[in-house]
C-alpha cells in the first residue's frame, strides 16, 4: 500500500500550503493542472518537490472552474471533457518532462472525482480520455469501493489500470462512499483515522457509519499535508505501513 | 521560404474562423495554447487539421490575457513568464503527441511577440524558456529584421535556432519594424502585398514607408486565412514561391 | 406583446455580432453581464445602443463559465449562485446608470435559464436573488409555459413580477418546453416561425411537435439579430405585432 | 487622519485572511472588485463586515489579472481601462447598495496604483473614469506625495476629490515613493512603523531612506489586518490617533 497527497493547489498570490515535510512520507503526488488550481510557477515547484523526493507524479485534472476550485459539477459534453482532460494532462506531463520526470497516473479532482464514481457513462469518458492521453500507459486513481469488480471490468475493457485509494480520516457510508463533509462525524479524529488506516492495511475493510463492516481494497491511502497536525498523521500512517512491511525483526529500538 | 499562418484562435462559443482551404497553401501552423485563445477542443481540432495536411506545428503562446487576446503588454517576472511559456508549450506539445504529431517551433503571440523584438532582456528570457522547454530542439519564430546578426548571436549563445518571418501585407518602417495598425497605410492592398512578398523572395529586402530599401532576410512569410480573400492571397503567394523553386521548365500550361 | 433580443455577447477580440438594425424592431435588450460573455467595453456599447433606441435593458446573467458560454449546468450552492447573480446584476445596473439608464428585468442565460425551468428549488433561489437585488422592482423574464399558474404563484410568494417569453423559431414539446437543438426539426423555417409567432399573438397557444395544441401565454417573443436573415424575421414579427395593435384603419398603403 | 485597510481579497477556496478584529480600528475599507481578487461571496461578506462596523466602503479595482493578483502592469487602451474600472466600481457599488450601503471612494490596486503615480496620462484616464462613474461624487484614494499640488490640480481639473494615503510600515525614497519590497529594509519594524505613523500625524513628514526629511501630507494611513501582529499595530496607531484628537483631558486611566 502507498500514500498519496494533493499538491500544487496554490494560485498566484493565493496559497494552499502543503508542509514540505509531507514529501518524505508519501509515494504519490497528485499535482493540480491549472483548471481548478495551480498557476504555472506553482506547478513547476510542485513537480520539482516530487522529483526531489522520488515521489511518483500524478496529474490531478478538474472541471474548468477556478472560482469554484473544481468542486462544482459541470455538465460537459464527452468531447469537451476529454479535451479538457487531455489539455491538463499534456500540460503537466510536459512540465514534468522538462524537469526529467514523467506523469504515471491521473487522479480526477473534486466534483469530477465524485461524479465519475456515480455515473458510469462519465466514468467511461474519463477512462477513454486517460487511455487516449497515455496510450494505455497512464493509470486512473479512483476511490476504492465494494463494487471493485465492476470498476475493474470497465477499466480493463478500455485498456487502463486502476489505482484504488481510500481515505483514512473520512467516515464511510454503508454503500462504501464517503459521508458528506456537511454532516456531523464525517471527519474522523486522529485516533480513529489511524485505526481506520490500519484496518485498511490489515483487513482491506472499513467500519461504516452504521457499524457495518464492508470490504475496501485500497492500493493507496490519501493523506493531507496542509498543517503540522496533518503531517504528523501522515508520519504515523507511514510508520504503520513500514512496520507491516518489515515486521519486528528489523526493529532497532522503541517506537512510540 | 515557407508560409505560416495563425490557427486555433477560437474560444468556446466564439470563433476566429480560418478557412480550411488555407491548409493546402501553408507549411507551418502557429497554434494558440489557451492563454490568449484556444479552448481545448479548438486546439485538438487545429492540430488534427495541421497533421492532416502535413503542416509543421508551432506553439503560439501568449501573455495570460484572454480578455485582451494577448495584445496587451504585461510586466511579468522572468520566472513567471518562463513558467507560462513552459505550461503552454507543454500543453500543445502533449496534445500534438496524443495525435502522433510534435511541436517543432515556438512563435510568441501578440504583445509578447512585439515586446521581445524591442527588449533584449525579455528576448533572452523567452529564448531561455524555449531552450529549456525543448532541450535545444525547439526553434523560435521571430520577426526578420535588418539587425539579423544580433538576433542570431543571442540565439546561438542560448542554444536555439531562429526562424525569421516577414509580413507580406504590412508596411515596414525604416527601422525594419511594422508600421502600427493604427496608422493609415499600415496594411497593404492585395497587389502591393504580392509585390512585397515577391521582393522578400527575390531580393531579401523591403521598400519602407519612406521609400527606402532595407534588407529583410525571411525564412517564412506570415499569411492569413480568415476570409476567402485572404486565402486567395495565400494561394498567389504560394504559386509565386513554387514558380521560383521549380522554374519554367516544369510548367505545363498557363497560369494566370 | 413585446420583442426581446440577446445582446452584448462578444468578448475581447471575439465577436458575437448582432446587426445594429435589430434595435429598431425590439423592445427589450437582454445584455450579458461578463460571466458567460461581455467584456466591459462590449457591455458599455450594448447599453449605449439600447438607450439610443429606447429599448428596455435586462440583465442576462449566467453561471460563471466563459469557456462554455454559460451553456453547461453547474451545481452551485444557493448562496454562491445568489452572489454570482447579485454581482452580475450590480455590474450591469451600475454601467447602465452611468449612462443614464436602468436595468428593469433579469433574464437568466443558457443552462441556468433551462435549469430553473425544471428545478423548483433552483428557481426559488434565482427568484430570491432577483428580489434581493432589486428590492422587488426587478422582474424575472422566464419561459412561458402551460404551467403558468405555478410559476406565477411562486413569484408572487417571493415578491417579484414575471415576464413570460416565447420562441418564434423553436419547436415545442407536448410538455411546453423547447425541443432540444440536437434533434431534427428543432428549429423552424422562416415561414413556420412567422406562423408560430402570429399564433402566440392571436391565440396564446402553440402547435407542438406531435401536432397537439397547448396554451402558451407570452408577454414577449425572443428574436435574433445575428444575421440579415434574422433581422428580416424580426422585422416581419414586428409588423405583425403592429398590425394587431393598430388594425387596418391606420393603414396607409400596401404592406407586402 | 483616518485608517484604511484592504479587504475582500480571497477567491473561491483560497483565502487572503483578514482578522475581523481589524474592523474596530479602521475607518475605510478598500474592497476588491473581482478582477484581481474577490469572488462574489467574498465581496458580499466584506461589505457586510464594513457596514456592521460603520466603516466607509471604497472600491479597490485592478487590472484584469487574477493569476497575477493585479500586480503586473498591463498596457490597456484608455477606453479599455475605463470600462474595466466602470465595471468593477459598478459591481461593488451595486452589491453595497443591495445591503443598504454605498461606495464613497476608489483606491486602485497593485500595479495600477503604482503606475498611475508615475504616468500622468494614465492618472488622467483613471481620474476621468472615476469622475464618470460617480458623477463627481466618488473620491480617488492615492498615495500622498511631496508633489501634492500637481496631483490636486489634475484632480480639480477633472472634478474629483482626492484622499491622500501614507504607509506606516514602508520605507520612503527621497522622491517620496516607497522603497521597493525587493530591497532590504523596505519594510519597517513595528517600532519604526509606529514612530513613522506618529510623524505623519504630528508633522506631515517622513524620514526617507537617506535620512532626509520630506513633506507627506496624508489624510489616511494604510494598515494591514492579515495577522494578529498586524492587528496589534493597527490598534497602536488607532490609539495614537485618538490621543491626538482627544488629548489628555478625556483620559481616564493608564494606557500602556
Amino acid at each position: 500500500m502507498k500514500l498519496n497527497c494533493d499538491l500544487g493547489e496554490s494560485y498566484g498570490a493565493w496559497s494552499m500550503p502543503v508542509e514540505t515535510e509531507i514529501m518524505v512520507y508519501i509515494d504519490q503526488a497528485n499535482i493540480a493542472c491549472g483548471f481548478h488550481a495551480g498557476d504555472p510557477v506553482t506547478l513547476k515547484r510542485a513537480i520539482a518537490l516530487a522529483l526531489e523526493h522520488d515521489v511518483a507524479i500524478g496529474a490531478h485534472p478538474s472541471y474548468p472552474d477556478l472560482q469554484g476550485f473544481g468542486r462544482r459539477s459541470m455538465s460537459m459534453k464527452p468531447e469537451e471533457l476529454k479535451a479538457c482532460l487531455h489539455y491538463q494532462i499534456a500540460a503537466l506531463a510536459g512540465l514534468a518532462k522538462m524537469q526529467g520526470g514523467a506523469v504515471s497516473y491521473v487522479k480526477p479532482h473534486g466534483a469530477l472525482y465524485n461524479d465519475l464514481m456515480q455515473d458510469v457513462n462519465l466514468r467511461k469518458t474519463v477512462m477513454q480520455a486517460i487511455y487516449e492521453a497515455g496510450d494505455g500507459e497512464l493509470s486512473l486513481m479512483i476511490q476504492a469501493h465494494p463494487d471493485h469488480a465492476a470498476l475493474m471490468a470497465q477499466a480493463k475493457d478500455i485498456g487502463i489500470n486502476l489505482i484504488f485509494e481510500a481515505f483514512a480520516d473520512r467516515r464511510y457510508t454503508d454503500e462504501g462512499y464517503l459521508v458528506s463533509r456537511h454532516r456531523d462525524g464525517a471527519v474522523l479524529s486522529d485516533d480513529e483515522a489511524l485505526t481506520q488506516a490500519e484496518r485498511f492495511m490489515d483487513k482491506q475493510e472499513v467500519v461504516t457509519e452504521s457499524g457495518a463492516i464492508i470490504p475496501i481494497a485500497a492500493d493507496s491511502l490519501c493523506v493531507h499535508g496542509d498543517s503540522p497536525g496533518a503531517v504528523d498523521m501522515a508520519r504515523k500512517i507511514r510508520l504503520a505501513l513500514t512496520h507491516r512491511k518489515l515486521g519486528a525483526k528489523y526493529s532497532y529500538g522503541h517506537e512510540k
